[in-house]
């Protein structure tokens, strides 16, 4: 068996982002050597997700303000005013583990002949709901 | 490690459907010969879900109505109107972009004593949220 | 290839609960002997999730709260007052298929060096939505 591990780093400018990372998991893929096994991607944070789905700029802003409505920011600590029980510890993220469990946290992605098996348009995101510091993906790649 | 490789394919009447592709998983882990290992089940299109969960046909138009309301079908293409910035582009499908975050892309199946591992009543389920034409699903099996 | 496949029990207090199951899961790796691998974590029932995020109360509260305004719990049957059809069925749980969706039915994990691959925060949940009965959630591990 072989197997592979890299890591991903992001330093996002917003708060919140969505980046395309297919040209990062290909190339690992490549330095792996594994023509047939399974390929995990997964945030390493617990306010981002990864996710596969279009590299198209209007799903893209769809997506954030869908995230929005179901998952309001929103940095009060009372939460009598709507504001998020997790907030009242000093932080300001609550929404951001709540958005990432819409998106999820991993991707598992079939290898096949020595590439990401993938269907026409799928392309793989790290959408970072908590930016503006340094954060990082997982790439763990196990086959022969 | 042995490994199998298998497209499902569907062409569904309606734009939204769900099919039930437990039996064409069990076939092919079955064919694979893998005693134990891992099965992953994913939807190639990023307007579609794989996702496991009851045969219950009330349970599956609870979901149906569910999913229309957290992300309601809208072909407008004037995002003040409500409308989607993605069906700016032509597309008339942002609404499937979104359904299938909330049911997911992918899952992953223990395969234990040549069988899939599941509790009592885990099924594994196609959905389908913007069909009329033909999408296909990968069944990936690794193991021994 | 090495294997390891281990069943978690629970029997909740309470209709809906979080575990932190992060000690089990290790407990499993280092049974397995595995050093570079995945680990797989399951649901083996349809009304509850397997998801990672933070050990921190205020926040388990805020996901409670969360997912019971997406997917209140209405124990009705007649779906003309907002029931689910579901319900129709002598069920009184549609909602907690719909939760679990939300939050997802399995993770996938990392195993390097004989070790959860984790980031600095990331916590492993058994998340109930119908408890007070006898459920359980598979483990299962492969790599070398």
């Amino acid at each position: 068996m072989k197997h592979l591990r890299k890591e991903l780093w992001f330093n996002t400018p917003h708060r919140r982002d969505y980046i395309n990372i297919t040209p990062d998991v290909e190339k690992a893929v490549a330095e792996s050597g594994v023509r047939e096994g399974l390929c995990l991607v997964n945030a390493m944070h617990i306010t981002a997700s990864v996710y596969i789905n279009d590299a198209e700029s209007g799903l893209i802003a769809d997506y954030d303000d869908w995230l929005e409505k179901l998952a309001p920011f929103n940095p009060g600590s009372d939460p009598a005013k709507s504001g998020y029980r997790h907030n009242r510890s000093g932080e300001d993220n609550a929404d951001a583990h709540l958005k990432r469990q819409i998106m999820g946290r991993q991707v598992v992605i079939a290898i096949t002949d020595g590439q990401l098996d993938f269907g026409p348009w799928e392309q793989i995101y790290y959408a970072e709901f908590d930016g503006r510091r340094r954060k990082r993906a997982l790439i763990k790649i196990i086959g022969e």
